[in-house]
């Protein structure tokens, strides 16, 4: 199965400890070697938002914090290659072209951010479509899609499924209230429901969950469908 | 003034014939002379279109199209240079930093679009945000912004100022109604509105309205006001 | 065998109708998988010579007409790669090093020109060249190579087989004659005589007809023998 | 007088506040609106040690491990950057050619390092060699030159004054000994004694003593003299 | 006046001695400060030579000796670069677009080959034909346009005039016969003539008759006219 | 077996001969062909010390001589590629991660210089740091290490083995005294050191004890041991 992986920074490297990392590399090499072709696109985390708020109060335009961000998922991106050894192509992938090169050619692509103004889970949602990918799974901090923001309102309720144009929709309406924490962001949204993707947002914080979503389809966050 | 002109890929060239791109040339020039910074992102228009509907048949995915829209704005982008001559960097400009850069030194920046999955709508925001315009223009194919889409819906109203926390909240009621055309995309919106960019959108098929709305803040379209 | 195939912009894209783009990929796909190596070479056609023409208009000097034929060539280049999907590099080679790279690792690489004062045709034949090809196909729109210009000259004689330095001399007489249409540039006839490259020139308007010089040898057009 | 400033990674961001790094822009821009021309290089400082840590810990090799710390420098010379604003090149310089160019132009280049193996230290004595630089300070966090290890040694003494060929020996000397600190590394060192760069070391946690080094020659660190 | 010199690598470098590079620089610096404007493409000459021999015994394809000859040529370019210091752009120029922008920002491009099947000859009158240039001289070891080659025929005579057409046809000529020197190649003819490019073909062994033909108009060479 | 060979420059090409870099190709095949990885590092030599004492002679810098050198060793690489033609990644690698790309899909990398400031020694050390290479030749001019310079000290003796803490002493110490020569720089010593890598240097003007070594582990030059 072929099969793009998002990972969030702060999923991915919380504190930069190494274990989470090499807990990831271990599921990914193990996915790879059952021979299913992956690809990872990592975010900026605790690193990026740090970068962000010292250089927002230097005054830098929102052009600049994006690729600041972009550079931190470069960084990220870095750490799990290591980790990953002679499975992943030896440096972090900058175009999505370059991303279904490797692929093609047998490398798990790593990849972070592409150019201000575009996120990660947009980035994911595209490496996905470009490459056709089976699935794509968003290894994310909350579990799942919920009807509401589960931080904020106790009657939130996480949908087991939920189709990817009532996905637009929700994520369109969040987007709409500033402060609000939406699972993906809307253009990833958008791509997910043009493009027909099969879709998994979960719970990342253990990357067993994404080996099991992937080889058993089972897992305790929402399937986003066609 | 520092301006960042946004011309349509079918308002600068909407047969390919060089009237309309010279004309857009001798406004830049003119402004250019009178001491403005210009810098220009240029659309893709109906080579694009034809090209994209092409690939479309033969399978292409959304992200192949877009690299195939991209491309065809760079080429328009090399129209434009060779109508201006010295006045304009001498290859179409393919990042933020380099548009800023060739704004430094004197030069016009032409630039054409990014990366899949962002428009020259949302390409025009961003330049003008990293390089802290005082004025955002796009010279689009419809007279401004409006209630309804004006094509379709008799009573739509054009506004000749809104603000750009409403123009985020027309585009999005928009988007979600498929078939519509909004007069820029939502992520240029959203840019306008962070960046608290003075934006103005108007009728370019007149290239005279840009000149205009430059030097005087006349024009027949809408004000978009921070 | 090893092939290179130089495919016309007018030959593969007379108006950018899908279906001859198509066909082209299929033959192309047909040999890949017959286990030949296959690399191809796209030209300008007609959106190079409208964008050129405007240009001119505009005072564009001939080293941005060429810039932009280029351009539309790795446009065109998108097309086929879409078309033949995973069989193809994914982007545009844009030199011989890198095409000669994707025919190692099996890939088709489908590349446009390289540089102004440089034609597509001479392109296919340095391409040939530099990998070693076993045989150099021109699809182009006349039917080979004739003794005079088939349009101006009614008793203009089709060469069922030519050498190669009688086809440089030929051309370099034809080339003399400005107005005259020469199969091939001259550049590339010499690439040809100096390699020793067996080619052939034939009426691409038929895409098995490639396929069926590849195979078997035969053909309605020319060979240039070394 | 053209200058290059090397400001360590800890020296500039000893943990991402914005201030030192706002009081190492206004240096900059004074000296830079005084006439003299101004280059920086950028350490990595602590974040180059957290991600160097963990990519350690994960089983990245020493040159995997010193692109990280190459990445973390571009990192932190955005923030520069965009505390500069205008005053910089817009985005990080990576070669040597690079940052003559933006000397020579009229900015101020911001450079992290180059490649694996060479030092931000050595970064900063090449560029000044290139740029044929009047100064070089290394901004540090120690007070100079000393004889001895300060923070090992309570009989270590700052040199006021040392030649660079004492340097050098003195370097290599304590890199015979693991775990001792240098105050600029021994390649640094002998292309400071191979190019007779004037060159200050002090210490850089107050960025005006950079200032007062370049405007009066009077500082609190060592000279280190041709 | 804007200026393309284009100095054959036998001429600027017989056996590598500093000598002529430093007269070349002295004369290309007299001009500069002149006020004219002086972009220099530089060929490979002995070395290029020595290499080529060495891979053609090697193996080589034709296209990889163009690519030696290519790094030569960038080669001699650092020489003449070095020689220049600030009164040139700092590294070897490898586009037309990039010899114009360092043009117009003041710099002189130095510049090697470009792609295969390319030679320095047409390098110079393409850049020449792209920055608009009111002079392209040709510094060669032959002391002008002959009506057959001086080396072999007693009874060859030097143009002092010739219309740019018949060097288009006397090159032709000279390119049938083989072992025949011509002092340009014929695309570089080829692109004078379509330029209207006022040229002239001198003996470059004394680089001050570069210098008296650009102040002065006169030289002991060939005078191509359009 | 991974295996890294730095090919001194005159060891390589000592007049531009063909023959000895036919029979280093010969080797590198065989032991491509009998299943090894191999990556060459070639340096500069003769070439190269031709062209930096002319541009010494110009007034070049240091870093503008090193650029020449690192020029100089990606033309040899370029000859090398040729003689091993098909075996060979088709282009001079200018990286490690490139460098490691094409060992994993089964090229053999030729690299040359980096960057200013870093020799080939610390190239090839970097690179089979970067790869894990199991072994490290040192294909030079000098027949192993040695405790004093045998030119000069008619009672030096080659060291049979030497571990890698005591080379990096004994180089240390020769860098000390200018105009003595070490059998690899410091920094590569050093790289070594660190990395554990295996490393035999040994004598280069007989290509075939390059293979001896690689296939039995016998050489007459000295082994390096971690």
């Amino acid at each position: 199965m072929k099969v793009v992986v998002s990972v969030g920074g702060s999923v991915l490297a919380p504190n930069l400890e190494p274990d989470r990392i090499g807990e990831y590399a271990r599921v990914i090499e193990t996915l790879d070697e059952a021979g299913h072709e992956i690809g990872i696109v990592v975010g900026g985390g605790p690193t990026a938002r740090e970068y962000i708020t010292t250089a927002r109060d230097l005054g830098a335009n929102e052009i600049e914090l994006d690729q600041l961000g972009i550079a931190v998922t470069r960084l990220n991106s870095r750490l799990l290659i290591a980790a990953l050894g002679e499975a992943a192509a030896p440096a972090p992938v900058e175009s999505y072209d370059e991303g279904r090169a490797a692929l093609r050619r047998g490398d798990v692509p790593v990849m972070g951010g592409t150019v201000a103004g575009q996120t990660t889970d947009a980035v994911s949602a595209a490496l996905a479509e470009h490459v056709g990918a089976d699935l794509l799974v968003y290894a994310t901090s909350v579990p799942g899609v919920f009807s509401a923001d589960p931080n904020e309102d106790d009657d939130a309720e996480r949908y087991e499924e939920i189709a990817a144009g009532e996905l637009v929709d929700l994520i369109a309406g969040i987007e709409m209230n500033a402060g609000s924490n939406a699972p993906v962001d809307l253009l990833a949204a958008k791509i997910i429901e043009r493009a027909g993707l099969r879709s998994i947002v979960l719970d990342g914080t253990d990357p067993t969950a994404v080996r099991r979503a992937v080889e058993t389809g089972e897992h305790d966050g929402t399937d986003v469908v066609p």
